[in-house]
């Protein structure tokens, strides 16, 4: 190969590919061998992160962060406490790598087995929680892959302390430092440069905001998985039991609004709208939710309650205490309507109807469609999976939540005794 | 939704996702229909096919397209036979979808399952190959697939009237004829707007030269299945069985050297090295192979049968009748050997050294990874995956051969009786 010169994030990026390869082949034990030993130095130095972490507050707060955003930003033991807790509870998991999904003998003899395999350099991008830096590499430890790791530029200064704190350990159980890589230049040409790192990069995961996740599925070369973003829809049938429906959504809106697994529109069926939106607006309004509706909602409810809906109502992820609300003339209609503006996260139906039932499970396309529950549990605790590096709503590879076996991939191992074609 | 004047591609696009819906819960026997009905239209319709090829043809001669490229344009009686017949095994394959690979209950009483789905709007992007068309739109309709076809101008004829054909078996059985589009505009800028049709593709699949997949992954924004090229390597170890090794390598290289999962590079032993490849070298010269070896392998096959590898040899897929050949001191140096210069497709060794074949089918990180077998077993077929849409070398959703399980996705059904979070 001829030498030429490398930027920093391609020796970076080198460096992990070829710490992955050893990663790779490491056993269990050394990896959850590692992981102790960064619970260990998160708890022994948590003196340094803090210290780290109390300089990026002190710069956020002099650049005006809102207080919102500056909560995200910040650690303190309790916090780090918490993140050395998430390391130990991805410890206690099972290690996918190894696992022989099938093995079958073939009429010629050969022995032909899948194998799950880590998926080699991970690249992370996400905002400002400091969190996600030991969450993220942690995970990846799991399963054995080398991690790049790219957070926001507020956090720098607390991530710069964190990764120092995991590579060490790493360094210290035998394992490569550059196992966990963190990108020192926040700038967004960084990022792009990630983005395109095809060379080294297996995957690029994008954590964040909307505006982030759309402008690594615009401008990466290397595969990406999409996650988050979650327009999710709780459908009213006209067989609903209603009192189920209004707890339904109450949670499903206002449990946790800020989530991708909220729900940010009420679908109707017009039989039961005159009962049950007064039923659902009792239990929303001790929320102070924000009712964007249509015109029937709108004379059901009152002009002094619901704000019109505008077109854009139906394709916008509040992410607040709002809620758009349409009345629908079917389940048909309904399907329709979360056909055109659903973004393929989470979207239940209430009924008591059995076909109904079916026909929804069958007919929306989405990572998660529920019967007579709410959106809320679209989750890998949840789900049973134990840890989530995120909920994908694309296609391809993963879709919904994403626990340890999402992070691998497979290859063919073939045993012959001198097989030719 | 505000409207605007879609191009004709996405129009396309609209068509073929709206078809989708429908296909998408279509059953096994209603796709099979539609397949039957295929073969049935292919068959009475050949007239139009064959017509159609020849006009492609005398287009494709005047134009000087060399015999080759000519052979793979060209069908006949023979040929439509054989794409037929194609299309009736995949009839006879399961249908995956509707499968629920797994679900239980969790400790709120949710059952929680995971149901195998179509990924939905399949893009294939194709050269000069007729018989993709049918096979390509075959295995999506099997799958519940709507798949749009742009193929290369060369075929455009061809590609035309077998697309005409599969729509109108398509609406004879029922089903929407835009399950099946093919792009007129063979242009490169319609390829460049395929690559960029987020809104409709689910994923793109490109089928065909090095290049071609190269200028997607460049260029495409929406999910991309990579397949195809393959630098495979033999490694001859020091306990080789020298008598299996060259036949291994004899078959991996001859037995059809323009296919991906040929091998283009022998490493052998230097312990080994004196006694085996004259003893390969034998094989493989009644095959007329050209030799590019580095300076162990002239200097013991001698400088008239060998060529002096350049660095580039051991980057090249050759897809001929060419192997370039190095000696290296040691298995891991073949290994790390590999690691720089494998496209991760399919690797062998021949050992009888228990602990080295471990050692390797380990720390090989490729999509098939073989002890004592030719490379050229990677193959749908071979694996007994029935049906093989393209060998994928990326780590993402696929790797190695692609049958009907890999185009499908997955989506989480959820049957509640009202929980909350």
């Amino acid at each position: 190969m001829e030498e030429k010169e490398l930027t920093a994030l391609e020796r970076q990026g080198r460096a992990a590919k070829e710490a992955a390869r050893t990663l790779a082949v490491a056993s269990s034990r050394e990896k959850d061998r590692a992981l102790d030993a960064i619970c260990d130095g998160l708890l022994a130095r948590q003196g340094e992160v803090l210290a780290a972490n109390a300089e990026d507050l002190a710069a956020a707060r002099a650049a005006g962060m809102s207080p919102a955003m500056q909560d995200r930003l910040m650690l303190d033991v309790k916090r780090v406490a918490g993140i050395v807790s998430g390391v130990g509870e991805i410890i206690a998991l099972p290690d996918p790598i190894g696992q022989v999904t099938k093995m079958e003998r073939r009429p010629n003899g050969l022995q032909i087995g899948r194998r799950r395999v880590p998926l080699g350099v991970v690249g992370m991008i996400y905002e400002a929680r400091p969190n996600v830096t030991v969450d993220a590499a942690a995970l990846c430890l799991k399963t054995g892959n080398a991690v790049i790791l790219r957070g926001g530029h507020d956090a720098i200064r607390s991530n710069l302390a964190l990764a120092g704190i995991m590579r060490d350990a790493l360094e210290q159980s035998g394992l490569p430092r550059d196992c966990v890589c963190l990108v020192e230049d926040t700038s967004r040409s960084s990022a792009v440069e990630l983005m395109n790192l095809t060379a080294y990069l297996d995957v690029l995961i994008p954590r964040g905001s909307r505006g982030l996740i759309r402008s690594v599925v615009e401008h990466a070369r290397v595969p990406v998985i999409e996650t988050g973003s979650g327009v999710c829809h709780v459908y009213v049938d006209e067989h609903a039991d209603l009192e189920m429906a209004a707890n339904i959504i109450t949670n499903a809106k206002c449990s946790r609004p800020s989530v991708c697994n909220a729900a940010e529109c009420l679908l109707v069926h017009h039989s039961v709208a005159q009962e049950f939106l007064p039923m659902a607006w009792e239990k929303l309004k001790q929320w102070n939710v924000e009712i964007h509706g249509d015109g029937v909602t709108r004379s059901i409810l009152g002009e002094f309650t619901v704000i019109p809906a505008t077109e854009a109502d139906w394709d916008t992820e509040y992410g607040d205490y709002k809620l758009a609300v349409r009345v629908v003339g079917s389940a048909d209609e309904a399907m329709d309507f979360i056909a055109r503006h659903g973004t393929g996260h989470s979207e239940a139906i209430v009924t008591e109807n059995y076909t109904t039932a079916q026909r929804f499970l069958d007919r929306v396309d989405a990572a998660a469609v529920y019967v007579n529950a709410s959106t809320r549990f679209t989750d890998g605790g949840e789900f049973g999976l134990g840890a989530e590096i995120g909920i994908s709503t694309q296609k391809l590879h993963a879709r919904g939540p994403m626990g340890l076996e999402e992070m691998t991939s497979s290859k063919y191992i073939i045993y012959g005794n001198g097989q030719i074609r």
